[in-house]
């Protein structure tokens, strides 16, 4: 039996032995009925009126599954709540939040002492962070800059040929104002800022970015670059064939170079240096014993091919996104950047981490949920005027995290910390 | 005042405004006190105690924040249910589930009709993956096959020069069965299959792949290889000057190319066929336009440097992971994939999406939790002998989105749904 | 044995046949000798005089090697020729040129019908491009603008802290203008044209790019750059604590994301439409075999992970590059790029071809040298004025290739068409 | 006027100045004459005859251009030596060799001094790469192994959908001694190694891996996959819809992440260790000045999105591949790799450079060619049986170039050189 890189090698023998070729192809093509009226209507049931969720509830219990937990009375309150954040509702995950600090940050934005709320079911993952925090807190803090902010939608568009797209662009070009102009009659707090074109044969890309006040702003980018597109489409002097909203330019919600080079969200670094002591200490390491890690993990994220180098971004970013009413599938695209490590000449241990693609908000999304808005509130970046201070507590509890796990890492310690927190798995 | 690349205009502008340099100075040099006493032992109430989550409470509180939802009495029962889950409990985070189906799904694992959770704060999102589910199930279902699975950790070793590296690679190689020995001891669900090594200068960099049982398996994996490091230490004839347990060759938790090519997780690929008429009365559009929406997406996807080309994969991944007690973290490294579509000699759409590096399981992580449970149970993917079965029906709901917002863009009605359902953001 | 998946079993197992383990190493080890005198003074007879040049060839002989085709008298004519382009000379490599040929091109800087050159000694290659070229010319010529041209430097430096680092930047933005100034003393046909910074912890990286007239410019760029350097090394208010000229950011000499995204050399797209008469006639095909194929190739490109897409752009530009004095190195920088094929509503068929990163020049480097000015002069490219005519007709020959090979590959005759011009492989 | 990514806000004056719009439009849009006949029906006149040859060069001369360096009687003797590898021959470019050495090596294949010829215009390239050989032979000579070689071609099919095409996957994968027999038909030097499979929807690609003997072998691949693929689609039990010899999946003549995943061509790592007198002596820097700059530039390269992290492997291949006869286009993928710096123990540099997608052959190609011969004479590499060995030399001369140009950088003397040896760039 040959290797087999794609399908195992287990997995064929499975299916072999299981039944053969034409049972598997029967399996496989059931899909053969066509135009099968739909079971149930739910898909109509969008709302969140009690009686809805109570329908959608015992239609869950028709499958054998009790969800006595989920549809936990007390807890839902009221599913008006809920209205404009979820269709078909029928309860909420309870996922556990432990807290880490004091975490002290000496930011632009964020200045102070903070306990950062991360909802995970990872054990052992609160524990790092909590370890990190205190490095960083014993060191005096970690200073952090957001340092600019975009976030972009990308239209596409087809014409008749190369000359027809070139024409486009100059005519497009003289419309800069009228662009912006048309964003403003969208949004109170979004802001046209630049505008890129990509010519490429008979397309042409442009690349829209704003920024979006304190709100994580896909949606607040999207409303106004339609109303640009409905003006460009009207009142173009050359004939568009095609145009689309989106051509997958902008990277919402993925890992891409543009992003990771043009920025997309916020651009955060934050820095801490750790006195030898500190390392030592509470670190359990040296310094040159990390800079060994350093020197070999380098090479090996070449190796990888990952955009950046860093240990684990998305651990923290996906704590602090559940429990702050975030979009968690935000951490496709603001997981990556750059951990460095380096010995000072005193001796100590300089860090850093560089988030390029760091989409957050303060305000819309699930911000304004019960359990979300506390935890924002915990850290003081509830509603207007706080998206930047809330990335720069994002960018060092990301910092908090790297300092653990690399220390844990350099001293081949990583399995035992599993072990001991990680228990059920 | 030039344009910035990377620090903007505006924001340097509001720091001078606001402060002057040397002001910004001191808000970022506040770091100097070193050696400082952590000013409270939370660190160490790590248990998961009542009194201890009320200490814990009561700090929070001190801070001016209120958290009565998160420490709701009646959903957080007894702390030792998430003991093994989180450090420094304080509560939990409420995220609205929303189901979408029935949606029909013909796999080699996943056979039947589903009503699938997905926990989000994004509006709109439930009811375009129910759109796309019904597209699905009209259409007869999807097919999906679980291809492959593989989990890696991956140590890099230093050695004194390329002689030593190589002889070192030789030793190794035959010790693989000893390898495989050492593995079976610590787990009785993972399997060591493979072993791969590269070899670069000096460093070696080994990768070991395993299966995971129906765990997704990180720590699993971690475990055994830290047993077969310990080994590999202690009679190598071959002296080692560095070794750390991961180089970051594994990819855990970021997007890279190693996972996309080599499979990281559960690698799945699912189909469905959109008879025409379904495209026009489901989906409003046509399978012409669907097409032109695709070629130029593809071109988009390629000027942004995307691994793979997809809509929003991470959105139906970070829905199911946070209802079914996955690590959200690993949207990071799930969300890579390809979505195709196409016309079929008959005019209708075919539509498949591919997912290399889909790491999910049905047991140990968080799917022990109250409400976690209760999702995988709705789709009967609680417990051993459910993972491969749960990545079908995870990857059939990636496709439902996909011909969702894929047809929302090809119709332009992209924004309008934004509109009608997100409000609030 | 097991697979290896770096090191070959047939190498393990040759090696071990051949020797032992401890002969390799015996062999690896040979490097113990340190500080041994070099055998010969070679290093020190750079110049060019013939006298030198005689001496090289004598010492070549002694090794056994008869170089009378390199050192062909009539051809080297005079050392004194090539001293500027080369160090230790010892005569040249004659490579073949074939022509294709007449290119119609209707460009922005080129108009007209070409013969283009191109050295290479892959049999079949100019059968296949020139087959290419008729299929252009016979539709009418291809489209093609020059859009934007770019190179750049990017020095990088290291500050004490991210406070330090972030002062830098604000200092240095406000040096614009005598950055353009230093520049202006260094050159009279580079202008500096934008200035990016990027910080990351107490990393800034500077991106210098400039327009460098008709010159390919890596070296005029290297010394603007160096000079604006020592400006700043001397002037800057904010401590450096280590600086370096190029930070690997520029992307010289390597396909990089940055390069593909901002524009390296010059950004060219072309276009051609071949009426679907021809693409039977000429090409053997039809437009739908064309579009399959497209498709399906389109998917295999995002699961090698290139950036862009395309079928051999490194073979039209390596064979240009060679025949006409450009730096062949730079094929590695400038191969990458985007073929897109569409049918039109009148069923003929749309080819264009964008290139990025396209790094010529029309005066210095070897466009001097007596068969590369040649070349240049057979295109009406020789000397000032002429880098964007010569980038167009660079974008139509690859595009003039890919229609070629991809007629070849969509009908299966690839295989057929190498064994019959490329023989003796 | 805005500020323009893609088409320069010069570009675009330049256009507007010189004409109008309406003027771009009549240049680009001659296109639309079609079906006219082909001015001269030179693409028939492919053989390499005299006569052909002179017929040739006659026309080339109508448009103005002299070509007798070109066509230098003396030096293309014969116009048959060049018949299998050009068409349309009209003479040969004359690129100028320099040579470095001796170089020491110690390798598996190669092994003692060298001599090695590198064909280029770009001054002082000659210089630092002999500077860099100098170093290397000093130090005790490199140490490298070729590692292990594969070349592949990947058809792409397309079936009716994924149960049809699992069902391929699972046929073919019984059949491979028939692929290894079929291959083994087509070339004596050649084997088929090893087969993947990847399936995406009702998408399947096979990557056919071989050995090539002593040949670079992609004609040979070619051949051998075109064999293997004929005999599938007439014994092939389930339909096949598409078929395609080539994907892109091979990765052939660009930069890929598969290749550099997977190998392609050969794989080469080499070291060395420099004294530290020896890098005061010789390179006139320190290890610790050459680790700072190491640091700096590896975040550089993380920021450029490169594979893998050098400095210019691209001036030392184009150098060898064209002095040698070898595919100049292969730099597209031959020049990415990994170069590594470090400390020793004893403060020593320890530098290594890893290749793995060398793309070289000893026959076939251009080796036959007068002058190419020579070169690959002057290293003992002509002919069967020295691939490995020429692969070897590859690698130790692009160390040795890395080895230069880090202490130019290093030291800030990067531009002088350029100064002194490129006078007239």
């Amino acid at each position: 039996m040959p290797v087999y890189s794609d399908i195992s090698k287990e997995i064929i023998e499975k299916i072999l032995k299981e039944g053969n070729v034409s049972d598997i192809e029967s399996r496989l093509k059931k899909k053969s009925i066509k135009d099968k009226p739909l079971p149930h209507q739910l898909s109509r049931q969008t709302s969140c009126t009690k009686d809805d969720q109570k329908r959608r509830v015992a239609l869950i219990k028709q499958t054998g599954a009790d969800i006595k937990y989920i549809n936990d009375d007390k807890n839902i309150d009221d599913p008006e709540i809920y209205k404009n954040n979820i269709e078909n509702f029928i309860g909420t995950a309870k996922v556990p939040i432990g807290i880490i600090g004091p975490l002290r940050i000496n930011g632009v934005y964020a200045n102070g002492d903070f306990y950062v709320p991360l909802a995970t079911t990872e054990g052992a993952l609160i524990a790092s962070y909590n370890r990190g925090a205190m490095v960083i807190s014993y060191s005096g803090g970690a200073s952090v800059i957001c340092l600019t902010e975009r976030v972009s939608r990308a239209p596409g568009f087809l014409f008749e040929n190369l000359s027809e797209a070139g024409k486009f662009i100059i005519w497009a070009s003289d419309q800069t104002e009228n662009f912006k102009e048309l964003a403003k009659t969208t949004t109170n707090h979004g802001e046209l800022m630049n505008i890129k074109y990509t010519l490429e044969g008979n397309h042409v890309f442009i690349i829209f970015e704003y920024t979006t006040g304190d709100a994580s702003g896909q949606n607040m980018v999207t409303i106004a670059t339609q109303k640009i597109l409905e003006y460009i489409v009207k009142v173009s002097p050359i004939k568009i064939k095609k145009y689309f909203l989106e051509s997958n330019i902008s990277g919402d919600k993925k890992a891409s170079s543009i992003s990771y080079l043009y920025v997309r969200g916020k651009k955060v670094t934050a820095e801490v240096i750790v006195p030898k002591e500190l390392v030592s200490r509470l670190l359990h390491t040296t310094v040159s014993n990390v800079m060994d890690y350093a020197k070999i993990s380098i090479f090996g994220a070449f190796h990888a091919g990952i955009f950046g180098i860093q240990g684990h971004y998305a651990n923290a970013l996906a704590g602090i996104f559940i429990a702050c009413g975030q979009d968690a599938a935000c951490v496709s695209e603001s997981h990556v950047g750059i951990t460095r490590l380096d010995e000072t000449d005193s001796g100590d241990l300089y860090a850093s981490v560089t988030l390029p693609n760091l989409i957050v908000g303060t305000i819309g999304g699930g911000t304004n949920l019960p359990t979300q808005k506390e935890s924002l509130d915990m850290i003081g970046c509830y509603g207007n005027g706080n998206s930047r201070k809330f990335a720069e507590i994002c960018a060092v509890t990301v910092l908090a995290g790297e300092l653990s796990i690399i220390a844990a890492l350099a001293t081949n310690t990583f399995a035992e910390a599993h072990l001991k927190y990680g228990r059920n798995k």
